[in-house]
């Protein structure tokens, strides 16, 4: 997102290669600590690496991503960005606790979701372009199109993700399916679901994110829950509509090569099927 | 929606017909001074007071209701309700202040116009309803659950309105057409016709606002631009988005007649046409 960006901004240095690099590392850091917390087996199709070494290696080489982040940062010299992304690591941490205290419970409502996600994932997203700005040296205006363009790109790219641990076919997204349901997380499809259902489905529904451990079978009567009321397409539509808006969010950049690139990210992240 | 909402809560006594009141009479003081500050001739299909009198009436009359309104509040007795409202009468004000500084401005953005109309409208929708709960004496998570449902409502409600102010048919939704324009209102349909256009049609858009007065072919090319980019529809959609949202909120509400009943005043203030 921030080579994208930055070459929409005509960007013509060699910064931008650095800036994705300390967003990659941070993307990475938050990932490795991620898998630890959510106990996750698989991402992006391979073993992860808690699994393959273990939590606390996992969590160190973390630390030491997130780190090396910040003093490259420094030696950049440019306090702009560094607020931006000091600013956004913070809010992945508070996204982070946030979600964790909402675990298996079923009074987070769609709006405490797009709160977490917001701080967990579109910060950094918003980070990533706002920073191709600043090195540009764009204007104010333009720094704040490119921030609200990543902002809404990351909430789409969540739900689709999130729609994913329960809809994908397993093994072609490169993640299991049913971990979110395992975890408690309280994500998107979970929330919009228990809204929708009757008294009788909301207890079942608390009875099997409630249990320590889930069958198949627990996950297959939460789907078909989801199918009865439409879960599956009304997520999609909802990442659609942030996905409207992250492009309009560029409507002060005049067609280009590369803002049909830029848009044709957005499509791929937030359409992604299976 | 007070009274709609008190009924959702089983409320039995008859402190919601104050409230509602109450709700209504801040309303209609904020109208009063909208359309002394917007200039309008017509509301709700009737000519306005400011021009059936003048505006200081306008502004006293409203300054008058605002004050009854808090003075009842007071009589009730409940803090809680007072924080409520008077909390939203803050944010409407902050909103109207945020709408003047963004009039004839292209460089307001869809999260701007969000957060102004969550000022502006959704704010006192939201207390409408929270006040409901408040009376009823429910739970700190129903409390939320109507207030988010009383701030999806509102943000439908004031898209579908914006949308309306382009689109509908004269006379029949008791507005006049194109008012928002006249006056340099930085409303949805206008930001995203905006951020869609090309910059030979941005810069048309421009030399237009900037127009202390407009003719009828000022507002048809503004039209004409606007069906090109399926704005209208995508206004509605967006509404759609919000109107969902607002019915999951009541989500935690058992089905009822007068969840029903809400359900059909949700769907009328954000699918009215014409």
């Amino acid at each position: 997102l921030t080579l994208a960006c930055s070459k929409l901004c005509n960007y013509s240095g060699d910064r931008h290669i650095k800036m994705a690099s300390i967003i990659e590392f941070i993307h990475t850091a938050t990932l490795l600590h991620d898998d630890v917390v959510d106990n996750s087996k698989k991402r992006r199709g391979k073993t992860t690496a808690n699994f393959v070494w273990d939590n606390k290696s996992s969590i160190l080489v973390g630390d030491y991503l997130l780190s090396r982040a910040f003093e490259m940062l420094i030696n950049d010299g440019s306090l702009k960005c560094l607020d931006i992304v000091s600013k956004a690591s913070v809010k992945i941490s508070e996204g982070e606790v946030k979600q964790l205290m909402a675990a298996n419970d079923f009074k987070t409502s769609e709006t405490d979701y797009l709160d977490i996600i917001i701080h967990k994932t579109a910060e950094l997203f918003s980070a990533a372009c706002e920073v191709s700005a600043e090195i540009s040296g764009m204007n104010e205006e333009s720094k704040k199109s490119l921030a609200d363009f990543g902002k809404y790109t990351g909430i789409a790219f969540q739900i689709i993700d999130d729609t994913l641990d329960y809809f994908s076919i397993s093994g072609k997204s490169g993640k299991e399916t049913g971990n979110d349901l395992k975890e408690g997380r309280m994500s998107l499809p979970l929330i919009i679901c228990f809204q929708r259902c009757s008294i009788k489905e909301k207890r079942l529904m608390e009875v099997i994110i409630r249990k320590k451990t889930l069958d198949n079978n627990d996950f297959i009567k939460i789907l078909n829950l989801m199918k009865k009321y439409n879960v599956e397409q009304d997520c999609i539509n909802k990442a659609k509509h942030f996905s409207i808006m992250a492009k309009d969010s560029l409507g002060r950049f005049p067609d280009s090569d590369s803002k049909e690139k830029i848009f044709n990210l957005v499509d791929f992240l937030s359409e992604r099927k299976v």
